[in-house]
């Protein structure tokens, strides 16, 4: 697996990189981004996986969510991956839509045609990614959470939820919590998995955790002054479901704040310092 | 002095504000973002002027710095004006070049033809923009620091440098030290200024402290690994003068920064923490 380094910043001691590679699950070359602290220098560091919103590349959250400090200060590295296959021969929305296609992959495997040859985010995320950072890089994957906003809120979630040891904790800043229910996931599910939507739950946070999913950790902020919180977030319907179902998720609602990434870097120290407490619990406990 | 507010989110419990108005001085319509902090809901808070760099808009530093998180835990404001004169009928590089014309004034006011009618930030920055300010915001301008980086960290020390009495402490990320020894500077003054150098003294850091600048507290930060190092922002002048002339400044070498805002958002804490250190001396010398 041959990793090649597109650009390489100091940042808080450690080093933001960037960096591009063959993505055999998506069938083209992808880049994301990998903040190393400065503990990496002397071996292997916990994982933290940004999962970034709707039209993101890899790039918006290194530059905009002021996440290094804190990566810095709790010796864990953040990898950010791109939000959908890129490239020529990768298929978008045929009216150009940013809510579809590139810039929008939703973290699922497409099984429809023509978005199943490189639509494969998930396995991308869960298998292929990990294997190429535990091989070329100083972290542990074996020691790893999951967070993200937006679409990658909702990915967080899901990811989690169906690989529970996997990560030690999941968290979400303003997340699609019910794709099956809200216009964004309706469009993305019915295209990338077809009408049939048993085939959906698979990709929506609500209907995992009211299948019984196992706990883990989990915290998540909404914004209440966020423009998608009614139509497209739907946070009430995770907050029902943990009620109903009995599972402990923080949730909590931000007075004041909204969608954007001056949200995000507001509460980000608050997220991956919840991250760094699960994973030394989870160290204190092996 | 009417001001219209562009867009307004919560960040850090303050208010990062994007506002547009009309720039008599600058005979255009401008835009620039402001930070309050929580503290400002009670009362007039100290300001921080930002500069920014060549290509910057008033936009860069608010969404990349990560700023907003000390500047709320100190309680000062930040003000982030635009880098020149914008809009319809302001005159560019005639070669479209990025070290000139748009998003690169330079902090200067011509005197040449066709740059004279717009290109004046320095009567912008030093008096149509902080009497705006002091009338329409909860913040005190009479309790001021400046800071910047490269052509903007150049303006911030040329400004603080020709106004001692208004500033209480000056820093800079990076800053183009000398305009009159560099391809930059000699580019931007003399379209600006002309061709005789003498002019250029006023807008030239090191020929300030040469010719006698008053003490003000100062803080420099130079990335070792950045690419303009020798050529344009020349920190070696600036080491030499200051020892030449007994001018006491903190100016700092940090080993493996480059020119990004990977650096700055490694040391704006830093940075901002000096200020408010000299802004409660001078208070505590009222």
């Amino acid at each position: 697996m041959t990793v090649e380094t597109i650009a390489s910043h100091r940042c808080f001691e450690g080093e933001q990189l960037r960096l591009k590679h063959r993505a055999d699950s998506l069938d083209c070359d992808m880049h994301f981004s990998l903040y190393l602290p400065p503990a990496a220098r002397g071996g292997d560091v916990p994982l933290l996986y940004w999962l970034s919103g709707l039209t993101c590349s890899d790039e918006n959250f290194v530059q905009k969510a002021g996440a290094q400090r804190y990566a810095a200060e709790h010796g864990v590295a953040i990898v950010a991956p791109d939000t959908s296959p890129r490239g020529e021969g990768v298929p978008d929305d045929p009216e150009g839509a940013w809510d579809f296609g590139l810039g929008a992959g939703f973290y699922v495997n497409a099984t429809e045609a023509p978005w199943d040859r490189h639509y494969r985010m998930y396995d991308y995320l869960t298998e292929e990614l990990p294997a190429l950072l535990a091989e070329q890089f100083p972290v542990d994957t074996s020691r790893a959470a999951i967070f993200g906003h937006s679409m990658g809120g909702h990915g967080a979630l899901v990811i989690a939820l169906r690989n529970p040891a996997r990560f030690q904790s999941v968290s979400a800043f303003a997340p699609i919590v019910a794709p099956s229910q809200c216009p964004w996931g309706e469009k993305a599910l019915g295209n990338y998995l077809g009408p049939d939507r048993e085939n959906w739950k698979n990709y929506d946070t609500c209907a995992l955790i009211e299948a019984g999913a196992l706990q883990l950790p989990m915290l998540v902020d909404q914004g209440e002054a966020d423009n998608f919180l009614e139509e497209q977030l739907k946070t009430a319907l995770l907050e029902q479901v943990c009620s109903r179902t009995g599972y402990e998720a923080t949730i909590r609602r931000q007075p004041g704040y909204d969608h954007s990434y001056f949200f995000i870097s507001s509460f980000i120290g608050s997220h991956i310092a919840f991250h760094a407490r699960a994973l030394e619990q989870s160290l204190a406990e092996d």
